[in-house]
């Protein structure tokens, strides 16, 4: 297997101009004075269908051949991705099968069939979705396109950090969060290019650090599915694609708590006016707990998606929830 | 008295440099698909304290004289405007004294104090707020800076709709909320000198409609204070400097209900991945209800604000949620 390089986040950030929104950098004077740190916010909630997924997911599918795309394609996704794989193929005139968890948040199901996607429902803590997805792609002949573990994946994830760079100019640190690896991944490369002196950080759920495990351990190590708010990083293990990047390029990876996901989400709601899921609360709350270290640098986190099911958000909105 | 000028308006634009946020405009696919038109989402919820009423507070105290500067600023508001007081005269170094009622929001009030301002409260539903403030600036020797009825005001409030039409060319019509009137007649300015051909509407809470009622009576009607969750709309009447600026070009005063607030609130939310408060989706709620009308055109949309009590957020956004 081939690892992307840099060249190719060039490559799809040349792909997705004009098809993907270029999603402002926010600033916030209360995240700064909290912090001590200059903190820049890449906002990929504000991204097509809610999320940085539709970066890769339309870099993927646009590179397919012409027989591929007249096919069909097929993922398994815990939600974002899902709509990423729907919209991107609709926008090429590609049919899309995705296989989901049953218990995947109503607005997520919802949107993919939305967006055109054909889901197939599975029992996240029962089937192997990935083995489902490949015999399905088999039988019915689709190009399969994993939410994190292919190269084209990675690439247009990557594309995120490029444009964090090109606005806020060299960082410090960066934030990214951690589910299989896609966006940590694709970010990396851009950061080793762009900015080779920042530190690059993923953050994951506590519930499931099967990323700060593997990157001690110097292999992939795989977890039960971990039970978190973060539904969009209830992943299990790196990929084979994602793992060798993240341990060369990312100097650590942290762990926070639900809690601290709900804290960072109430912060954004209250002082930055913004709605991000649990999942794309990982980074800032990597980087509040981390700001001790970084006070009087500049800091790139990258909020990764605001598709929350309102019912939920609303419960975690409300004075004294938790997790 | 001297009503401002679109003149005025450039020259606010200039002293705002740097000072505000150029705040995005924002696209949604949903909004468009629903409404049939293509609409532009002026976000001024980004903007610096939450709304866009830092413009014009800041555009007034800056052109104080060091005396006055010297002396401070009072004025009196129901919110977002207090705020905006508080902060401009803390950057500009000058005290500031707010008269705000006693049942504002709590977020509201914490962070007025937050910005520094000393904060004097009143009875809204008793009390006269601007003769209680007139007689505090006399006896303290302060400028007082109402909250839309002065020229430096609403030349402020222009530079947001003078921004929309640098960023979103050309539009057909531009929806603005309404309350006291200073955003409304600023961004007529701006609308009359760069799109003459734009239809504007001004949007208010049902329940507080004396605006359209000053509209059809071609004077300005005072009503008693509405009872509307558009916290930041529940004035009484229009300015003598406001109401003519309006009167000469804005088309229409449409009026939208409380539960037509919460649905583009939560539109806001589910899509837009904004949080907005309840005054802010007036505009918005407007341009739903006038879309049929609008259909194939390019239409403005000011969402004003973002300022709102997280719990009371919470319950908006709760399902089965109503006013």
């Amino acid at each position: 297997m081939q690892l992307p390089q840099f060249s190719d986040v060039q490559a799809a950030a040349g792909r997705l101009r004009g098809r993907a929104h270029r999603t402002p950098v926010l600033r916030s004077a209360t995240a700064d004075a909290r912090t001590g740190a200059s903190l820049f916010f890449k906002c990929e909630n504000f991204q097509r269908m809610g999320a940085f997924k539709f970066r890769g997911a339309f870099n993927a599918i646009v590179q397919l051949s012409p027989a591929q795309r007249r096919a069909g394609v097929i993922t398994f996704s815990s939600g974002n991705h899902a709509q990423a794989i729907a919209l991107a193929a609709r926008e090429l005139g590609v049919r899309a099968t995705i296989v989901m968890p049953a218990d995947a948040p109503a607005a997520k199901l919802e949107a993919t069939r939305a967006y055109g996607g054909e889901i197939v429902a599975y029992d996240r803590f029962a089937e192997d979705r990935e083995a489902l997805t490949r015999r399905l792609a088999t039988e019915r002949g689709l190009a399969l396109i994993p939410p994190y573990d292919h190269a084209d994946v990675i690439a247009g994830q990557g594309t995120t950090a490029l444009e964090l760079f090109e606005e806020a100019g060299p960082l410090d640190a960066l934030f990214v969060c951690l589910g299989g690896g896609g966006l940590l991944s694709g970010c990396a490369l851009a950061a080793a290019a762009l900015a080779p002196a920042c530190a690059l950080y993923g953050v994951e759920p506590e519930a499931g650090d099967d990323g700060r495990q593997s990157l001690r351990a110097g292999r992939i190590v795989t977890i039960a599915v971990p039970k978190t708010i973060a539904d969009g990083a209830m992943t299990t293990h790196l990929g084979e694609l994602t793992f060798p990047i993240i341990r060369r390029h990312v100097g650590d990876i942290l762990a926070v708590s639900d809690d601290a996901l709900i804290a960072a989400m109430r912060f954004f709601a209250e002082r930055m006016k913004m709605v991000v899921e649990p999942t794309g609360c990982l980074a800032a709350a990597g980087a509040f707990a981390m700001a001790p270290q970084w006070r009087g640098r500049r800091v790139g986190v990258i909020v990764s998606g605001g598709n929350v099911d309102l019912a939920a958000y609303a419960r975690w909105l409300a004075p004294g929830a938790d997790a």
